[in-house]
């Protein structure tokens, strides 16, 4: 079976996702996509879009600052909460979260929400038993302080306490503080969403597995606003659509798993949420999206705070109402990796390992390649190029020139790239205008006319 | 005329633009982009990926951090030099930019670059003359300071000078770093191109002319790698390119000038520079995009910061080379406020003022709207919604449905956010299939059969 490490390797060596600033070693917690991430990524989302908000009446996009002002962390609550549980080694004075190292330990192997912890006075008699991984002292622990998780930064010349902004921990305020200009702007009927996909920013303590746990990542959700009467049946509507989403992705229904979060472990402005796991290599099942009724927490704060009315005034005559909430969110590259790890498949071929990307059409970054058999052959790189130009026109997507090597090294670098099709133009090709395509999953070649390639490849 | 500020209100008003944090009073130099806004943008987006990036294969787009190692910033040069001349006054404390204190005051007046003034020793003579703006006093004002514009954050649990990072102030830093990544997984000939679009950040001291001078922006660009013999020629050829882009966005020959940028004015990096400017409304020709003639300033200061070989390897064998570069530059708000402003127009209809933005289609956020007569006629809504499902199968893009008010209303909204048609089903359509569509632009109606529609919108 695959690790993480394999992934990892595979999206470097072709130019998925490199370490960011890697060249001065990197910044902890970020990650560069590149060409073919960039593309799979950005199919993603236009996938996202199109199931979720493109052509659906009651969704409107917004793409809201990073920036905001800081009274909407104080209405959220994140400047107060948004926390995570740090201690210290007291001999080598390397930085841990005390919930992850207890985790680690299997101390705390219940359902607890790890992303927003809440401590208990218990952790630190449980801490004492525990070895420093950097050190391997035994329980030499300082005292539990909460470290905020908001990156702080200041707007304008000067650097005091009245200039202090942070960068969105979540998207999700964006919404919010637009709820009212969507009002006004479009007399939306209730139900209806805001949607966004954008960066957040969190100040993890230790940032690990990859684009798993990160400091830069980005959000795809939307905030469903909705009548207090109907959020059983609507938060049961998008439970369903986000189970269909992750099929959708070709995530197999063994490696998605939806968990019910208790009480004790929601996130403070929630009455009900479902979070959804994948199972990752190496990491085993963790969350890639989450389902949550936030109620009316978020509008009514921003109400007091802001002194701005948010009712909303149905359009029938009826009373004023603050609506509710419930938001589905997708983590954009927890959904990435998701996908890249479950396409990542070996098998053999001819007495070899071969390594290749099980990617589905709509996801594939790349849709085909155009190889000459021969690069040094002008008759035969003038006729790939009549056929990649004829690809290129007809199939929406990449599609790909590759003469770089021999046949075998081009069909190994599309394999791991996830190419569904290689089309070969040989000596044949100039004689009877047919060509070799060839099937990723299957490595069968099939000879045929170049008009048909676009049905097969479509 | 318009000026900016019917512009704004206009943004405002149809869900373009809002100012970001609103409800809390705003946050200087960040706006948001409601849903009619993030559709242009959108639109804008993919056109320049279909332009420069998309099936080019010199081409290579990647997505890198916005939070990157600060050694980047070293070897680039922006700890050092990017910086604003920052002056307060000493009656009311107000900080101003004393570049833009002068030019305001038509004191600099000649071709200096503002973007990154170099403050002469004169300044503070002249500054003797000028009032605060603020407060009205003549001269007072503090000794001239050096403000670097770099947002600063911490990253890691530990707030110090080790921990210290910075939001990226350009995008290009990105893909100088990763050009090795490019290198390594994808062997490209030279000349070949890294592309991004991502946000940027800049700690303006005074934000302003909405969407034009802000804190928080989106760059589309690519660094260009050739050999150095060929930069002229390639310099040419994107400067060309650069302004037929600009024709693509339907902005009029009259209203773009090139400005050769001299050499006191000047990035340090940069050995030929020019700026391209729009002639906005109220703030008159203003740059929107530039192109910059690198040498191998980035590629050499970041071989000497992190000791990585940043030469090319020719494939014919040849002596390893460090590439120059040439860099085409796209502010994403300012084509965004350029196309937004020279949409915006005013005529009379019937005796009454109208606004109707002249978006061309390609650009339009929305293709075209859909109206039954009369919303509380089930027939006529059963035969809208049929006609509105057929054109969303048929057309690419926004079709909306619009119910909400008379038919006026309704025209001159979808007048006020750029559709190009409008289609109305009324009771003669139940009789014989036929629909009005009506014209933006002349505003003239025509009736024809439904399967014509789709030829006519297209």
């Amino acid at each position: 079976m695959a690790s993480m490490e394999d992934i990892v390797s595979l999206a470097k060596r072709r130019g998925f996702v490199y370490q960011g600033s890697e060249i001065y070693g990197g910044l902890a917690g970020t990650w560069d996509y590149g060409p073919l991430g960039t593309l799979l990524k950005r199919n993603i989302v236009n996938e996202w879009l199109k199931y979720f908000v493109d052509g659906w009446s009651d969704m409107y996009q917004i793409d809201s600052a990073i920036l905001m002002n800081p009274k909407v962390w104080q209405a959220s609550g994140h400047v107060d909460t948004f926390s995570d549980p740090l201690i210290e080694c007291t001999n080598c004075h390397a930085r841990h979260r005390a919930d992850h190292l207890l985790r680690a330990n299997h101390i705390l192997e219940d359902a607890i929400n790890y992303d927003e912890p809440a401590p208990s006075p218990k952790w630190a008699e449980l801490l004492k038993k525990i070895k420093c991984p950097v050190c391997g002292k035994t329980g030499g622990f300082s005292k539990l302080k909460q470290f905020n998780l908001m990156f702080k930064t200041n707007v304008g010349p000067v650097e005091d306490k009245e200039s202090a902004a942070y960068l969105r921990p979540e998207t999700a305020q964006g919404m919010f503080t637009n709820y009212k200009n969507i009002l006004d702007s479009f007399y939306p009927d209730l139900p209806f969403g805001i949607a966004q996909v954008g960066k957040a920013f969190r100040n993890e303590i230790s940032p690990r597995d990859f684009l798993f746990r990160v400091r830069e990542f980005e959000i795809m959700e939307f905030e469903y606003f909705i009548p207090e009467s109907i959020w059983e049946e609507k938060f049961e509507k998008w439970r369903k659509d986000m189970h269909s989403w992750f099929k959708h992705l070709d995530l197999p229904e063994a490696k998605i798993k939806e968990i019910e979060v208790p009480e004790d472990d929601r996130a403070h402005y929630s009455k009900r949420t479902i979070d959804f796991q994948y199972d990752f290599p190496s990491l085993g099942f963790d969350e890639i999206g989450g389902l949550a009724y936030r109620t009316d927490f978020d509008l009514k704060n921003h109400q007091e705070h802001s002194g701005k009315d948010m009712s909303y005034r149905p359009k029938d005559g009826s009373a004023p109402v603050i609506p509710h909430v419930i938001e589905p969110t997708f983590g954009l590259d927890r959904n990435f990796l998701a996908v890249l790890s479950n396409a990542y498949s070996e098998d053999e071929v001819e007495g070899e390992k071969r390594v290749y990307l099980k990617l589905p059409a709509h996801l594939a970054p790349v849709k085909a390649a155009v190889f000459p058999l021969l690069k040094n052959k002008p008759e035969l790189v003038a006729k790939a190029k009549e056929v990649h130009k004829l690809l290129r026109k007809q199939i929406q997507g990449e599609v790909m020139w590759d003469d770089n090597g021999n046949i075998g090294k081009r069909y190994r670098r599309q394999d791991e790239i996830g190419t569904p099709y290689c089309v070969t133009i040989d000596f044949q090709t100039l004689e009877d205008d047919t060509v070799t395509v060839r099937n990723r999953d299957t490595t069968q070649q099939d000879r045929m006319k170049i008009e048909e390639i676009i049905g097969v490849v479509k």
